[in-house]
């Protein structure tokens, strides 16, 4: 359940400074997916973490108890889901740079992934997070893909310049923290 | 990478005596998926297994390890993905009743979850495997909901008749060992 209370407040208006301070990106994509959920907007849900299981205790009846495993590369992204008929496919990142996006925060597979996805008729994008200049952007993977491959050459990361070229920016709500489906709204469905 | 010869064969051929023999739901999913996945045929991907993460050992500079960790109730379905640009979302079980499929092998909010992705557009299923007879289901997720919805005042299962009425069978294949998607194929997107 999403824990605000049920007032009328504008999606749009920036308000960075106050209701969500102290938020992670996680923790706003969660809600916001929430808030789609339970208003049958959108079905869109986190991945559980990939874990590799190696020990686990059987010992207590109640609940078996995992007690030695590691962490996996995943291989897909964290989020996907379904909107409108479309299948809907993303990554979350968050950087504290101010300046640019580090490609090295997404995996070559992640990137593999989103390419495919996109072929076979998916929406698939990124929603990256300036945690340090409070800006969330909207990218679309098709420009992951491009400034991907430029960074086997050259430049690693994307400059904040090129996402505000390329991306959308989304102000944080309320109810709805980061609402990327009216970026897909406008820009893919519309 | 599935790990079959690369020799033409027939999918359809029932060869349930000798390729598949112990392998277990699960596997021959994974193994169909990773096929469709390398032919790019559909991007589907088992999800990981929900895991509550109480502590972890950091000590060894080259992976953290996990050693507390319990199982969590899994909120959505095991599988989803994308296939000819359409929304896929199933869940498999597999029971070694001879006669009939227990509901209690699916938890209701993933059966709620299925109901909700078949209203926003996704084809929905869940692929039941009779161990002991070695037979395999496609059942749209319409019927889980309304034999859900008779279990909660009489009988708590799907009967085999019920099954073999309203589902598919899918007969084993060697490099696709259970080839949903001709299912889909069929009866979807025909």
């Amino acid at each position: 359940m999403v824990n605000y209370p049920n007032k009328k407040i504008n999606n749009n208006r920036k308000i960075t400074s106050t209701a969500n301070r102290g938020m992670n990106l996680e923790k706003m994509i969660n809600q916001t997916n929430e808030f789609y959920l339970n208003n049958n907007i959108a079905i869109i849900h986190k991945k559980p973490i990939p874990i590799q299981i190696v020990k686990v205790d059987y010992k207590r009846r109640s609940a078996a108890k995992i007690i030695e495993a590691y962490y996996k590369l995943p291989s897909t992204t964290d989020y996907n889901g379904i909107y409108k008929g479309r299948y809907i496919d993303f990554e979350a990142k968050e950087t504290k740079s101010k300046t640019s996006f580090p490609l090295k925060n997404i995996h070559k597979h992640q990137i593999i992934h989103l390419e495919k996805c996109l072929e076979h008729g998916g929406i698939t994008f990124i929603i990256i997070y300036f945690s340090k200049l409070d800006r969330i952007f909207f990218l679309d993977s098709k420009y992951i893909s491009l400034y991907y491959k430029r960074s086997l050459k050259g430049r690693k990361s994307i400059t904040l310049d090129e996402i505000e070229k390329n991306g959308i920016e989304i102000f944080q709500g309320y109810r709805k923290p980061i609402d990327f489906l009216q970026v897909i709204d406008k820009y893919y469905l519309s």
